[in-house]
This record gives C-alpha cells, structure tokens and sequence, in this order.
C-alpha cells in the first residue's frame, strides 16, 4: 500500500512504527486503532491468505499488551503463533505484511531473527509458559525487573506440556511470569476435554468483567493505595470465582474478563503489571471479531486462502469437483470411513486436527468411533496404545510434524508392545508456507530406526489408499506418511486390498541406471528416468526395504539414486545404502533428499527447487552422477 | 528357595499362585500376608538387585488392589513399574522372582508377554492414565463390564502426558477409571512443583481417614442403600475437601487413606468398584515401609544392588575409591561443578533425575541455578530453550531414552532457532538389567538429522569430559551422549578446553582397513585393529562427521568399519556411508551397531555380546569382513 493511502484508509496505524508509538497514543484512541487494525488484517489476508479468524480475535489483547508492557525489554511470549499478526503489524512489519507466509516474506508465525518483539520462534502449541518462565527465571537471576508474560489459547492448554510449566512456575519464588489463557472457546477442531468444561464453568459463574463492574477504580487504581487495592481485589477474586484449576497452582486468577474491552483490558494490565508475581489472566476473546463471516465460522476462517471478504469463502463442493482431484487429506479421509464400514473395531483418532486431518466425514458417520483427545499427542498414541491392547485397532491421524511430541510413546507404548496401531502421518515433507515448524522433514528418519514399525511412503493417491489398507492389514505397528495438498490425481481404487509388505513396484524397466523413489518425488523422477532410460522404482516401503528386488537390480545396474522428501541424513536412502554396502561389489549410489537444514516458509514449488526435489533439479544431479560415473 | 523351606518362611505366600488364590484368603489374614510379602521383596532383591523402596511401600495396595478386583478380568495398569514386585509375586511370578532382571530372567518392569496381569507394559512414567483410559472406552465399546484401574505415583503425576490423559477422560461420558494416586511424597528425586504442594495440603487439610473415621458401614456398604451412602458419601467429600485439583477434571476424589491399612484400602476399593465412574483415590504410602533403613533413606534405597539386608547398604565413599574408576555419571557430575565454577551463565536442569544424572553435588554448591523441573521433560527442554534466549547457558543433564520424550522440544525449540543448550545425554546404548524401555538404542539416529545440532560420543571418561567442554564451548545446540556405568578408566583432564569441532582422532594407523569406532566400543574395537594391523579412529563427533580425514584414509584404506552402541539403521554408519558413497571409487564399508529389535534386559556384558558389539563378536565379523573383501 502507498504510504498516502495508507495515511488516508489507517491514519492512526500509519503512525505506529514500534510500540513506542503506540504507546504515546491516549487510551480513549486506542479502540479506533483496533478498528483499523482489524480492517487491516483482513484485506490483506484476503489478499495473500493465511490464518484470519484467531487474529481477528486477538486484535485488542495486542494493542492492550503492547500498550501497558515496554516491550521488547518486557518479554511477551506467544503461543502457537496463530494469533501473531496484530503484534507483527504493531512491532515494525505493517509495510512488509503483503509478503505474508510468501517465498522470502515475513513468516506466519514469530521468528525470533525477525524482529527483537518476537522472543520465542514458535508454531507447534503450548511451549509459551515454559519458554516464558526460562526469560522469567533469567530475569530474577539478572535481577532486572522484566516482566514476562505469555499469552496462551484455551486449545493449547489442554497440551501436557502447558501443565508441566505451570506445575514447575507455581513452585519457584520471586518470579514475574503472567501467563493470558486467551480463550476464544475455539481450538482449530471444536473443543474438547475436561479443561473446557473447567473454563465454561468459570464463564457461566460470572458475567465477564468490565472495567465498570470489576470499578475501575480498583484494578486501574493508577499508583495510589495499590497494596489496599490488591488486597480488596484478591478477596473479591476469592469470592467471585470458584476454587480453580490454575489457583491450584500458585497462580493468582484473575477473569474472566473481555478481550475486546479495552477500557477494561488496559487498566487490568496495568494493575497485573505492578503487582508482579505468578498471574493468571483469563481473557474471552471471540475468533473472527468484526468480521461477521467468521465469527459465524471459526473454523472455515482458521486458515484460508486468498479470498474476496466481501463475498467471503466460496462455498465448497460438497464433493470434491471430479476435475479437481482430491487432497491426500481427503483422500485419508475416504480411506477411513470405507475401512471403519468393513470393520466394527477401527477408532480414529486426532489430537484436536479434525479438519486438519480430513476426519470431519468419519467423525459425523462414526461418531462413537470417533475421538478428539485435543491437542494431546502424547495422550493420543498411548490411549490408542491401550485400546489396541484390548483388539481394537486405532488409526492415529497426525501431522508429521507433531508426531514429533510423541516420539516416545510410538517406541515405548507401541512399538516396544508390538501393538496394533495404525499410523496416518499428514504433511510429511514440505509444506509451504507454515514454514520451518511445520515441514515434516524428519518422519522418515525418526521412525526408520524404531523396530517392529512398518513404514511406507505412497507416490499417488491410489497408493496411500493401497498402503493405509496394508498399513492396516499388517498385524503391527504400521505408519503411513504422505505429503500435503494434492498429488497426480491417480483415480482412487475402490476395493480396500493390501499390497504384499516390503514389496516395491518397477515404474519403468531402464539401463544402467535405477532411480529408487520413495513417496511424492516419483513424479518429479519419472521425465529424469524417461530422459536417461533409467529404471524407475515407486518403493512404497522405507521399511521393510524390497532387498529382493534391490538385489536382482543390482545384476544389471551399477548406478543407484535415490529420493525422498525427507532429511536425508538417516532418510530413506540410508538403509538403501546399507543394503548395496553389503554386496561384494557395491554399486554407486547417490542420495537425494533434504539437505541438513531447516527450510523457510514459502510456495512449495519454490521449496522443492530450493531442496534440489524438483524435477529440473533432480534432473541435473541425477544426469550429473551418471555422467560422471567411472 | 525349595518349595518345603518357601512353605515354612512364606506359609500365606507359598499358597497364593494367582490373584484367585488370593481371594480366597477372609479379609483378616491380609496384612500376614503383607508381612510375608514384604520380608520375602527385602531378601530377595538383596540378593538380585533391583528397586526396592517403592516395591516395599505398594505391598498392602498391590494386596488390595488383586483381593478387590477381579485381575485379569479387571485391567490394573502401573505407572513406571518401580512398584511392580508384589504384583509380579502374587501373580505366578513367584518362584521365578529370584531370576528379576537377570538375563532370561523375569523383567523389572510390567510386560505384556510375560503375564496376562501384566497388561501394560511400560518403564517411562505417565504412561498408565491413557493406556487405562484406553482400556476403559473398549470395555464401553464392547459393554463389558469391566474395571480399569491405573496405579500412579505422585511423581509421574507431574508429566503432561497425565494431565492430557485426565483432561480428555473428564470429558468421557459412561467410562468406568479408577486412577489411584500412590502418594509416596517422593519420587526418585526430592518432590518438587506445585503438585506436591497440593498433594501436601490435601494432606495437611485432614488426618488421613482410617475405615473407622469414615464410617466403615458406609464405604463398605456391600450393596444394601447403595444410591444413598453414595450421595451421603459425595458430601462428606465435598466437606472433608477443598476443591481438588481432580475434581476440576471430572474425578471424584476420595482420599487421602492410609495405603498401609489394609482395614481401610479394602473396603473402601470394593466400595469404589461398585460405584464405577471415573474415580481418583489418593493413597499415601511410605517408600521402604517396613524396612526402616530404606524408609529413612528411600533415595539411596530406590534402586540397589546385591546387598546384606541386615547391615543395609554399604556407606558410599565420599570421593570414588582412587581404585574405583568413577562412572560416567560421575564424571558428568564433577564436569558440571568445574564449569559451573568458570560460567557463572551455567544453569544446571533436570528432569526429576537428581541422583541418577549426577547432579547431586551441583545441587549442593549451585542450588541458584539448579533446576529439577519434575518429571516434564518436554518442558524441561523449551525451560532450557527460554533461559538461552535470554542468553544463559543451560545444561540439560537427561538420559538417552527420556530424551524421547522432548524430541519435539528439541527440535522446534531449541534448534531450530539454534540456542545455545548443552545436553548431557547419560545411559546411551545397552544399559543393562533396566531392559528395553530403557536402553539408550536410538539417539544418535533420532539426533543426526536435526540441523544445528552437533552430536558428540565419549570413547572413555576423560573424552566425555573433553567433548562436554567442546559442546559446552560451542555457540549453539550440542549434545553429548555417553555411556551407563563405569568406562576403561582414563584419567580426567583438569583443563577445561575445548576440542576442535568434527575433529576425529587416530588411535592406531595400520594398513587397508581403518576402524571408525563412535563412542565406548572404542575400547573393544582397540584389539581388532591390533590383530588386524587396522587403522583405529576414535571419531569423537558423530555430527559433523570428520570428513577431511575420512577422504585421507579413503587414498590408503578401502576397507572401512563403523562401530558404534545405537541403531545401525540411520546411526552414525549411516552418514560415513554417505561421504565414502560420494567418491568416484566408494571402498567397501561395514556398519556395526544394535541391530533393528529390542534389545531385552540382562547383564550389560551378556547383552553386549548378543548386540554382537563385545570384542570377540566385533572381532569375528570385522575379520570375516576383511577376509572376505576382494
């Protein structure tokens, strides 16, 4: 936007630069910030897409946190980052915001190489208290008189690592950590859990708070009486709300209180601000506040992609276009509902990624069948665990990425027990523009080493619809990962038949060469294999390997390649080489794949071009080792 | 012990060969029985070793838990399994206790295949609320009327994974759960985090009830006015306690009783199994109970070796004997204070492993920037994560198989945004008579695909104390991991100076071959290469790789052999096996590591030699290798 229109249409977020200059603006000014501010977000995350309604939703706790604290000596600390972008407008980004989640733009998420006011890089739920009280305890310990304050989502509280920081905070002494429960009722899957009934029960107790009921008087009691006000105000605390969960812990709870109420969120801050110490602030925030579609709709507004906000999201089909081929979320999601028809004892279940994970379909058909542990990985492989235990057989939806926060479980709960579980690992490999965080560029080397677990990678959608039936099939702990969005377009099989285990499957019979794709990257090495006369093998499994077929090609091929999104440092390609290593003549081999790195947010082509995975990419090295080669 | 001397010591004990047995005994005769139990533990785990105080404290719980319900039928799950021996005895284990955690003897630990009452297997804590919750929704599924019952202690209570287990069971509607808090006041470290203060003031608020202060006629209510006592009952709750922590979860919570009165754990279990529901029982126990040297030191009686139950434990020196090597935890210890002393900046965090990670003596010396988090290890990690943004350095002493907890911590967290954390990683590779769920078998697998971390292992103490100090002087995530137990003795460097990163070091030159050894195996590879005239490499770092010497020894050597305690699949092997792959003319490589199963429990060096990584197996296949290469 050009500078004049900018004054113009935003003429007071024209101005602000740093939080500096927010905090010169006058309170009374402070909601038509917001309003600005929320218009803001919402042309141009229709513009370039991205996380809408929790922003929309955080727009006055922003401006409220921005204002009262000094950051960034003050530490704020967010939680999961969905809520990020009213603080990324404020703290020196407002010009580049149009570069959103884009290739070399600003990240959806905060980074700390970004900018000094992002203090914890995040993504994944529920780290803020603990990052927040490792800055709180560093403070003490420098004896500077920071405050640290971590803002929270009702969803992410429900993660076990949100408890194990209250558990160790609420023991320390002399600590200055707030933490905000922003609670906008709404995790990306509907709630779910004890810990919402908890809160409703706080909501349902009492009114939210305004400035005026609460007297503003006392909670905004600027310097004067402060020790008297605190006093009155912990006692009317200790009347007005029950017992609570985060009392319990040694945190003094304050709420619920309105989170679009600025003239009720700034002197509450203020007052938090100077009586320091273990603070629990339950703020309601509403998700998609001022934007009437999606308040309507949280969750089709979670994450959306360019749109008209006049019109609002297009509709979608109630199947997908038949020109359009469905994602492999979706197609996950077909594969669940036929398999839970054939057998009575399929549970699905999803750490709070219901949409996500494409199990809307089975949740409404299977409702009984159906769990939403909320955002609990390590919760939801056990308990799949101990269901498996008594023959039911669970199919554990999860992003790659987050299977990272149950690592252990898969080993010690299933795979050590050699128990039943069905793992449908989403995302695996470049995602776009969640970025760094939410690449699942690991999955293949995390679980390779994992003994009695099965693991498989489809190249097409009718394969991870043949794969998920074998996965399924095999009496063991079986994983199947598949990338995000959409693939080839390969016609879904109907029949759910399981492919023979460790069987891989010869694409194009070729000279000299093989080219060994696991997963996704087969299309991009199909042209390659076409271009050189290679031969081409989808090896559907990483694990078990095809050693029979890897023998009889190594008869009459001395050049292997292989490829796979994913790191390649103990990928795929790793036990491939052990294979080849063990002949009395090894072939040469060459390993492609994710190189050692973190890779930025951005457009997937560009990604994969970045990774060497593209198929012009692929094509140079691969043309580039045979070329070379004695 | 022979059946007629068993029959004469043990006369209850020797009758009861199942949980029916048991049953059949009037409520009377129990606590004999828990007499006889507990003496028949204490001489039986002097002799084999094992954990003995926790074993000691669950006597009369495990007693009724197996009296009440109707094991196996009913589902009793442990938390960890240090409390597990009475269980394993009343259950057909009996006369095969003497052989616990011998090779091919009887597990520690819960397991699956080794008994029907073993429903869960388990050795990592926090695990039995979402295995047993797990149990519970199949029994509603299936309409069987069966109980689950999870046994926890109040350690284990502090991990998120329980706190996401009550969460998503507080929301379950018709789920028959009882959780019982076995309530020691202690896990393996001193308690700490704001449970353990509110488990003291449940404790506190009320004299634990015996049978007789509650009104045995009314828990006990066999089944007459059962509706009645039941509504009575929750009152009496409701009065007796503040609003708990459980309750806020969905639970009932009954407690605190006294877990060593039988009178009162009895009726009040049959009690609670007729109710159903979802319970919390609060039961306070005394670690050692019984044995007064092990209740007035249950740390050091936690876990003990072969000892005389009569003269209890021998006094530890105060220093390790001059002619006792120290144990690597040891020298991690004495590291730990000596760099602390340089860097004031140094923070000292564990996991609720004080005793186990060495971490006693900069306890004592350091206690501002001592750590024990409890058992939370995710939170352990992203606590370190904050305290380095904020520019300490701290120290995250863990073992190899726990850190599977905190992966995604790790990763996310920590090196992703390239922190600066140090991780002591103890007990890497066989551990010895822990078994499966402890072997530190996957690290150097699940550590070498992560960007920015560098991955170091020790070949022998002085080593270990060298690499700390490298990874500790180096700006970014690092982690060393070494060994359980002693090594071969080295003596440690007082200097603390740091090693040239992804510096590899010659031990022996020799012709041809050339042994890259990854840590302790050093020490059994050093005769092979003598016998074979090999070339010796202690490689130091596993990540980065010393490629620079690797392609010196590539122009005189072309036979190569990795060695290392990990997962050959994606271990340290696997990325030599890239570099050598990478030259025009690869030379023949070996991979040597555990191989892809669980390895089970037993005397480290029977385990060592059945993982074919002692010296005489090493020596054969590396021979073998040689002898067969053209």
């Amino acid at each position: 936007m050009e500078p004049a229109t900018l004054a113009i249409r935003f003429p007071l977020l024209a101005r602000i630069d740093t939080p500096e200059d927010l905090r010169k603006l006058p309170k009374e000014r402070l909601p038509e910030l917001a309003a600005e501010l929320r218009t803001f977000i919402l042309e141009s995350v229709a513009k370039t897409g991205g996380h809408l309604a929790s922003n929309l939703g955080a727009v006055e706790l922003t401006i409220a946190l921005h204002y009262v604290y000094d950051t960034p000596f003050d530490r704020l600390v967010w939680d999961v980052g969905h809520q990020c972008y009213p603080h990324k407008i404020l703290t020196g980004r407002r010009d580049r915001f149009h570069t959103l989640r884009q290739w070399g733009g600003i990240a959806g998420f905060p980074k700390r190489d970004e900018s000094p006011y992002d203090t914890f890089g995040v993504g994944h739920s529920s780290t803020s208290i603990s990052a927040a009280l490792g800055m709180a305890v560093a403070a003490k310990a420098r004896g500077e008189s920071r405050h640290v304050v971590a803002v929270i989502g009702d969803g992410a509280m429900s993660a076990g690592m949100a408890f194990e920081a209250l558990n160790n905070a609420g023991d320390m002494e002399g600590i200055d950590l707030t933490v905000i429960l922003n609670d906008n009722e709404m995790s990306i899957s509907p709630p779910v859990g004890a810990l919402t009934k908890i809160l409703a029960r706080l909501l349902t107790g009492e009114p939210y708070r305004t400035a005026r009921e609460i007297g503003s008087s006392l909670l905004s009691a600027a310097p004067p009486l402060k020790a008297f006000a605190r006093r009155v105000e912990e006692h009317m605390i200790g009347m007005l709300t029950p017992g609570t969960l985060f009392e319990e812990f040694g945190f003094r709870y304050i709420g619920p209180i309105d989170g679009h109420d600025l003239t009720t969120l700034v002197p509450t801050l203020e007052n938090l601000r100077e009586t320091g110490g273990l603070q629990f602030v339950h703020v309601v925030t509403k998700k998609g506040q001022g934007y009437k579609l999606a308040e309507a709709d949280p969750i089709r507004y979670h994450g959306v992609s360019r749109f008209d906000p006049k019109a609002g999201l297009p509709e979608p089909a109630p199947q997908p276009a038949p020109t359009k081929p469905p994602t492999y979320t979706e197609v996950f999601g077909q594969w669940l509902c036929a398999m839970a028809e054939r057998d009575p004892l399929l549970i699905g279940i999803t750490p709070a990624m219901r949409e996500g994970s494409g199990l809307v379909a089975f949740s409404e058909r299977f409702p009984d069948r159906y769990f939403d542990v909320g955002i609990a990985e390590q919760h939801a492989v056990t308990f799949a665990a101990g269901l498996a235990c008594e023959g039911f057989h669970p199919v554990v939806a999860i992003y790659s990425t987050f299977l990272q926060r149950a690592y252990d479980q898969l080993i010690h709960d299933v795979a050590l027990q050699n128990l039943n579980v069905t793992f449908a690992i989403d995302r695996g490999g470049l995602v776009g523009a969640d970025g760094p965080t939410h690449h699942g560029a690991f999955d293949l080397s995390y679980l390779s080493c994992i003994p009695n677990l099965i693991v498989m990678a489809p190249s097409d959608e009718a394969e991870c619809w043949r794969l998920l039936t074998t996965a399924y099939t095999y009496e063991g702990p079986a994983a199947v990962r598949y990338p995000r969005g959409t693939g080839p377009g390969a016609p879904l099989p109907t029949a759910l038949e399981p492919l023979p285990i460790g069987k891989a499957r010869v694409v194009r019979e070729g000279k000299r060469l093989a080219i060994l794709a696991f997963g996704a990257p087969l299309a991009a090495a199909r042209p390659v294999a076409e271009a050189l006369d290679a031969t081409l093998v989808d090896m559907r499994f990483v694990k078990p390997l095809d050693a029979e077929l890897l023998d009889a090609l190594c008869e009459t091929h001395d050049l292997f390649v292989t490829v796979e999104e994913n790191a390649v440092i103990g990928g795929a390609g790793s036990e491939v080489a052990r294979l080849l290593e063990s002949r009395p003549t090894p072939p040469r081999l060459l390993r492609l794949g994710l190189a050692d790195r973190f890779y930025p947010h951005g457009d997937p082509q560009k990604l994969l071009a970045c990774a060497g995975l593209d198929s012009e990419s692929l094509h140079r090295a691969i043309d580039d080792f045979y070329r070379t080669s004695p």
